[in-house]
């Protein structure tokens, strides 16, 4: 890395431990076209690449790709690095300005991991019009480029896994390493999961005193917890802004990356640089994102209808039918959730992202907040709609409604179906009273199980399959005839790090999106149903504990490193968050008020008036609250933004310095000539007491008049 | 004005309609002291004065004041300014970084009138110590100066109202004109005005269709209108921004005066200066602060319970009692107001005033702002109790309270007290029914007679009053015996101009909260009440017409040209303006559900949890209209931030065009030679390939061998 300071980096005692490989192409060759048009195609690339200013390096990669290793030049990674730090200061990203020496403006701020990665990656990526080599893996010509990755580092990974797991919390320094290192998009993941950590303990506390003393449903701790998500979203905002100075991105979407799909209506003007730029008229896009609005309610009635009918079936199984196979039933609804749900979510889904495409954006950082705000609905609706039903319909109305499910039709085909007689079906449980503790089992069910679950899905099965895999090839290398096993011509000091390549080519892509919903969805368990089980932070906070360390394991070794995007948002889910926490001071009244003290408030007129004043003067606290609380951290500023604040003003203190003799301008001398009494010589009424004297006896006369009029004695004015 | 391009005041060709006077003092010489402490304290204002570098004048004012005319001398305003200038670019709130020349820097924005003003007050009157003169009105060893005063330019306000009286609307030029004659602070008003004006079409027409169509309490009516003041508000918001960029005066509060008041607990380190200030822990003052609760509920129930009593009195009087005098009796309670009003409103506003103090503020625009929003808390009460009372409790309850009245004792005490037989008190009217058209009466008293009553108000009785009293002296000094008459010992040259500034200095001065109070109140019932009579809107687009004018005929004639200060914003007006449209979504929806159809709902159950419900909606219309407004708002650009922008974009990109030769940056040198292959021979894993073929060789190789294993025919393989 020749001229850079790497200050972050833990390899720079090891420095050929990845044979300072920038990115690694993983190349398979079309099987479309005839063997010439693939040789064809991969030598283009590499020339593309060569003349680009990148080297390039070819090996074997597992089943039949070609790895294609990158190292930009020193020199172009210079100019490109330039060239992005002088784009950032001319978008106000960054504060300090280039300096005619490059060496001193790049030495200004040490060159980082990260930026030297998104650096080479634009290198590779953007068109060949703007001087990139234009390989956009997947599309267009470059169909045979599979990903484009950069290579993990291991001792740094290493490192941190070690040192995170003895830490309680991780600091600023942390999460600026992370930053360093995978760019502020992942990092803002992991200072968002850390704030959240953090703030997890005080509803810990409370939770806990509330499960203790305070009884079923505590009207107290709905406040308190509703309070707490207010002061933790708007802390949340600050922080967010904190971080973008400190790692220097605020405002970054002015410099984001052009989205490759859009499709321009004309060529205009920019009205702030003046270059000619492609144009897609807003209003017309608005108009196009009105359709969000059909598309999440048809949607939401789908799923909503999907799993409000098994849910109805679920409930009529377990308690009211008391015939045959009941025990095979209760798995039904789980059975019929599952092979349906996927045959709606992949439409939608699809629906979702074709109508991102057609909204048409210009940035990359557009399109996907888009779509992750589409997603939010299919997201919202299976994740809170069960516990919604139970808590708003079942256990209000289950007494009144669930006589009227009539499922004895399909349990009777159904029961048929394995052989048993008809008659057995009509045996139902008249007498049901629905359970009021079923919501609680379902917030403990998710809080507990669903959360070690979720740690095993993403963590300990895949590990498990990898460590199974690796050992099968081994005793398969071991154990089977020659000719059927890979074997790549691999020099024997290549072969531990090409080992290690191939199966870095193997995993998939790390989508920070996937880590944000899974704990906005905590959030939302938190904040609409913790009220029922008070100990649902102290699960979370456990559980966030080991999350923090295990998603980074599975960004370490369960997924490709990601490129260094530039963010300084965690984006539409801090929107998704505030609705949450919104709806969640309605929920928890209701619940308060439904649930409090044990009992089940049944449904009248006096109670439904109850139960709005409840929700009205919950919504609020919440609404006043946030009012308050952006009125006063509005009134407090952060450290970081004072010493922004601070180097721009000491910046133009020292300009002023510099170009003012005495740090203060003062008059230039010719006006210092004309000063004086001269200047007033052409006009006679400035001329009557030009001096301090006369002015005063002037004054003397008119008091001395006054006090005359006022019938003082005549005595006084012989003073004069 | 020698060195500046004065472009905006009309007085060019009449240089010296004001003999170029900036400022006047009034001086009351002091009648507690002896002559000779009167006279030394004359002396010295006069001394410290010219000391500062401000030119003396001294002429006779009228009853036994002393008028001081003022001039900063030309050296030391150009000091001033461009010390200034400097400050603002070091807070970032000018654009433009100063030039070592003065006159280039001076020329680069003309001077205003306003900048000019506001330049020779802050010499006038900032401590000793900062190099001012330390004059502050009525303060300290001050006492006896009663006022100071720029003066009215009679040609410039005679022009303008000339204008504005045939104009329909006034544009950005109009307001900047303001802006540079009387300072931002007053050109934000009729900035405001004029919006709001504009904005008022919209209503009067929706207003006018649904008083033709709709019907009494229409639905459509109130959302339309709900959703109308969001757009008003969140729109304002975004005009403001755009206005102090165009004036030049975004961020202003960072360079806000001093308030003289303000009691430092310690001196600490600015940290974004490093200068060292007075420091005031805003924990304490935030603790403080809270003491506006307590005094905001006490306000309110104070004057809450006067103006309950006097309605219920009224009520009873007007619709119950039948007894003598009720011809007399009806004044009665208009009577307790105006008799009992001031008594409660003094002494809350004089703790209003002492809580502020208490409370401590820095600058002298947070002190102001803080007890704008304490005295809102009064205004509140005052202007919209009477018309919740009819709305909410007289026409909905009025039936079920109105019996239970019983003001008999204190009517047969009056009417004893007027030697009537008490026997006759006792006819009351049993069958009472509260008058449902009640409510609409006093919202068109409102939007019709007062808006003229204030007028009147405003400006012509001080008009007819100010002619009166000319008349009457001019009557007394030809008609009656000369020794009893004031004469002046006035130049005949300057006889008019003095009797001009005499005049000026016995006007009040202006306040611009006064007029904002007035449109708020005029929105409030707007938006609180006017789904009772939808024409509210158009009474009040005729009454703004004229008040936009006479406004400025009040502030040109009827008072003291103002201080040039310097703001960015209508300041707390704009939160009062927000809590009174969200309180309008409330409002409107009760309205509608109670008045709708011109019925009155009795009050039992199931129309509450209607009622509750439509609230419910209602604000949740509002609420949401909110968020989307603000989104849409954020979307779209202003041409003023988008120049703003550009601007700075320019200046960074001329910079780098200046300092770099091809205005892009390149690589130095010697890293160019260190460049291309041989940065490389260090590393065996780069020398494998490094000339393109070779690369592309290894690939194809790969891709046969490839090939191979997926069991294509070997031939393929002999084309290498």
């Amino acid at each position: 890395m020749g001229l850079f300071d790497d200050q972050t980096s833990c390899s720079t005692d090891q420095p050929s431990i990845n044979f300072d490989v920038d990115y690694v192409i993983s190349y398979r060759a079309s099987l479309k076209g005839t063997q010439q048009e693939a040789l064809d195609n991969f030598s283009k690339l590499i020339q593309t690449l060569q003349r680009t200013g990148i080297n390039t390096e070819v090996r074997e990669g597992s089943d039949s790709t070609i790895l294609v290793f990158l190292k930009a030049k020193e020199r172009q990674l210079l100019n490109e690095v330039c060239r992005s730090r002088l784009k950032d200061w001319l978008f106000g990203i960054r504060s300090s300005a280039p300096e005619k020496s490059h060496r001193k403006f790049l030495s200004d701020t040490a060159l980082s991991e990260a930026e030297r990665l998104r650096n080479v990656y634009f290198l590779i990526t953007r068109p060949l019009s703007e001087n990139g080599a234009g390989v956009t893996p997947g599309k267009g010509e470059w169909q045979s480029v599979e990903s484009i990755f950069p290579l993990h580092d291991p001792s740094f990974n290493k490192d941190l896994i070690k040192t995170w797991s003895t830490k309680s919390r991780l600091g600023l320094d942390d999460l600026t390493m992370i930053n360093d290192q995978f760019g502020p998009k992942t990092a803002y993941y992991f200072a968002f999961l850390q704030c959240y950590f953090a703030f997890l303990i005080f509803p810990t506390g409370i939770g806990s005193i509330a499960w203790l003393f305070f009884g079923h449903c505590s009207p107290l701790y709905a406040i308190v917890n509703c309070l707490w998500s207010v002061i933790f979203i708007e802390y949340w905002k600050r922080r967010e802004v904190d971080l973008s100075v400190t790692w220097e991105v605020r405002g970054v979407s002015a410099v984001k990356s052009r989205n490759a799909d859009f499709k321009h209506e004309k060529m205009v003007e920019d009205p702030v640089t003046g270059e000619t730029v492609a144009y897609f008229s807003p209003t017309k896009r608005i108009c196009r994102q009105l359709l969000q609005i059909p598309f999440a309610l048809i949607a939401a009635s789908l799923l909503g209808a999907l799993i409000a009918l098994c849910f109805a079936i679920e409930v009529f199984i377990e308690e009211v039918y008391m015939g045959p196979l009941k025990s095979l039933l209760v798995y039904l609804p789980m059975t019929i959730i599952t092979a349906l749900m996927p045959l709606l979510q992949d439409p939608l889904s699809n629906i979702a992202t074709r109508l991102v495409e057609f909204e048409n954006y210009e940035t990359v950082d557009a399109r996907e907040g888009a779509l992750v705000q589409k997603m939010f609905v299919l997201d919202f609706i299976t994740s809170f709609l069960p516990a919604f039903l139970v808590a708003f319909v079942y256990v209000p109305f289950g007494t009144k409604i669930v006589p009227y499910l009539n499922f004895h039709g399909l349990v009777s085909v159904l029961v048929k179906m394995v052989g048993m007689e008809s008659e057995t079906i009509g045996h139902t449980n008249v007498e049901f009273s629905s359970d009021p503790d079923r919501l609680k089992y379902q917030i403990i069910y998710f809080a507990v199980s669903a959360q070690g679950m979720n740690l095993i899905n993403e963590v300990i099965l895949p590990f498990a399959k990898r460590k199974g895999l690796n050992s099968f090839k081994r005793y398969r290398s071991t154990h089977s005839n020659r000719s059927s096993i890979i074997r790549y011509n691999d020099a024997p000091e290549e072969m531990e790090f090409l080992n290690r390549v191939r199966q870095e080519a193997g995993l998939t892509d790390y989508d920070v999106n996937t880590d944000l919903r899974e704990m906005c969805e905590q959030f939302g368990y938190l904040s609409l149903f913790s009220v029922v089980w008070p100990l649902t932070a102290v699960a979370f906070l456990i559980g966030n504990w080991v999350e923090l360390r295990s998603d980074a394991y599975k960004i370490f070794y369960e997924k490709k490193r990601p490129i260094p995007w530039r963010v300084d948002t965690i984006g539409p889910w801090l929107d998704h968050l505030g609705f949450i926490a919104w709806l969640g001071s309605l929920s928890s009244a209701a619940l308060v008020y439904l649930f409090h003290g044990g009992g089940v408030h049944s449904s009248n007129v006096v109670q439904t008036t109850g139960l709005l004043v409840t929700i009205f003067v919950s919504e609020h606290i919440y609404l006043f609250a946030q009012v308050i609380v952006r009125k006063l951290l509005g009134k407090i500023e952060s450290p970081e933004m004072m010493t922004k604040r601070r180097e721009k003003y000491l910046l133009r203190k020292r300009y002023v310095a510099e170009n003012f003799e005495e740090g203060e301008p003062t008059a230039p001398e010719e006006i210092k000539t004309a000063g004086g009494v001269e200047e007033l010589s052409n006009d006679a009424f400035w001329l009557q007491n030009k001096e301090a004297d006369r002015a005063v006896k002037s004054g003397m006369l008119i008091i001395a008049r006054g006090s005359l009029r006022s019938r003082r004695t005549r005595t006084q004015l012989q003073e004069f």
